[in-house]
């Protein structure tokens, strides 16, 4: 693990490094925010998974987590969207390839190799994060945007004994259904869409469910709401197997990071809130 | 005034206009970003002046102010940092021309036709924002960053009948004296250095006072500190001339819009405390 950028915020650290990662035989890059509070004792974390074309930047830059992050003392850890690197398959396309893993473990070619986002989040880079620091990893929550938030509700229903909290912005619910994740599904899994169901939120969550509440903001005039961002069939699905969403569709925001943004304290305070009571 | 862009944002609207100027006869734009209060009432307005190399966007995308200005109830102003065009003269350094326009009415050519940023700033976009928005003209603030916070320090200087309460981050405190200034100060007031002490803070601050206090953070490990920011020649220039200023060497901090945005919730909660004092 090799520190490559470091500024102090917010009376703590933000910290990008890279390490050689096993799991997708690349180098990945990943960036943490360690609060004041860590100095002290063991806190929680919350992962942030980004969406397409992401780096760790984008929240880091753009979303004041890091403020509340730093008022609650919570650890968050930022991860990229992708392997990245001249060697890595990619796409020419934004939706595909680097910058677009979809938090999945893929089997077809030339994908499968590297493209192991699931495996390495929830093994690989936590075992990073726990071993290196101060984190109470009885208290873990996840958290994203768009792609994101897709990764952030199927990580939390696949991975229950990891993650005791979730909340996603603008997350892709329903992937076999749209555009974006008919394209990722078809590459990184292949045809046969019943490999589908276990990254489909809508799917896994009828099989899959938390006793904690997710909560789930969308923008009324993100340009993806209707094309991509369908909410029903998730939202029926999991009235029907009893999975609790707090779902807020708030009138007049888009996609942007300024929604991210507007919302970003209340999931905060969401996760912090439900990791003290698990 | 043309509408480019519109957000919501924090409850309120971030709002990006371009408008043709005659100050600087170039086509200027700048963002405002409105708050919920604003629908109710006229509000206090901020003008943030920005950075070398620096638009609208940097602030808006990285500073969080958006967060304080909603709680607060303050209309927040973005101007450029410089006349654009491909009509406008420019230099290829970062650090003359488009971009760094250093808030100064230049003198001497080619620069002297559009670089008039003081005049644009303290008149035109001043008019055109009161006779657009419901501001409360008489509760105004400056502040900016680096080359901005030159610019907060010195226009609040010199029209104080304008703003009621100035802060700085990172500012060019003694422009004269350092690479960027002189540079600046060369090519766009000429060679006379007689000149140059009406946009620099500390000879400004030794016939110019408020009776305000001044609020200026820099960071400890900024890495322009001891080059371009050295601060001991304008504190002792207030302090004769007794102008009180808050200064404050946050320990640790760089340059970057991590430290800015560290420190933003106090920066607006110190302007709108001095405003309604004024």
């Amino acid at each position: 693990m090799k520190e490559i950028s470091r500024w102090k915020n917010f009376g703590g650290d933000l910290v990008v490094f890279e390490h050689d990662a096993k799991t997708t035989q690349s180098v990945m890059t990943f960036a943490v925010f360690i609060p004041p509070q860590a100095k002290e004792k063991p806190v929680p974390v919350l992962w942030y998974l980004s969406g397409l074309t992401c780096t760790w930047a984008n929240v880091m830059e753009k979303s004041g987590i890091q403020a509340y992050a730093a008022k609650h003392g919570v650890i968050v850890v930022a991860p990229d969207t992708s392997p990245r690197g001249e060697n890595i398959p990619d796409n020419e396309q934004y939706d595909l390839g680097q910058g677009a893993g979809f938090y999945l473990s893929a089997t077809e070619q030339p994908w499968a190799e590297h493209y192991q986002m699931d495996t390495y989040i929830t093994g690989e880079l936590q075992q990073l994060i726990i071993n290196n620091f101060p984190v109470d990893d009885e208290k873990q929550g996840v958290l994203g945007h768009s792609m994101g938030g897709h990764g952030a509700i199927t990580l939390f229903l696949k991975h229950a004994k990891l993650y005791k909290s979730c909340s996603a912005f603008s997350p892709i619910l329903s992937p076999s259904d749209v555009p974006w994740g008919q394209k990722a599904f078809q590459a990184y899994l292949g045809s046969n869409k019943d490999t589908w169901q276990a990254y489909d939120a809508t799917q896994l969550v009828k099989s899959h469910q938390s006793e904690q509440e997710i909560l789930i903001d969308q923008g009324s005039e993100d340009q993806f709401l209707s094309t991509q961002l369908p909410k029903e069939d998730f939202l029926a699905a999991a009235n029907e197997h009893d999975q609790a969403v707090m779902y807020r569709l708030q009138a007049g925001y888009d996609h942007s990071y300024y929604f991210v943004a507007s919302f970003m304290e209340e999931h905060i305070a969401w996760h912090v809130r439900q990791l003290k009571e698990s």
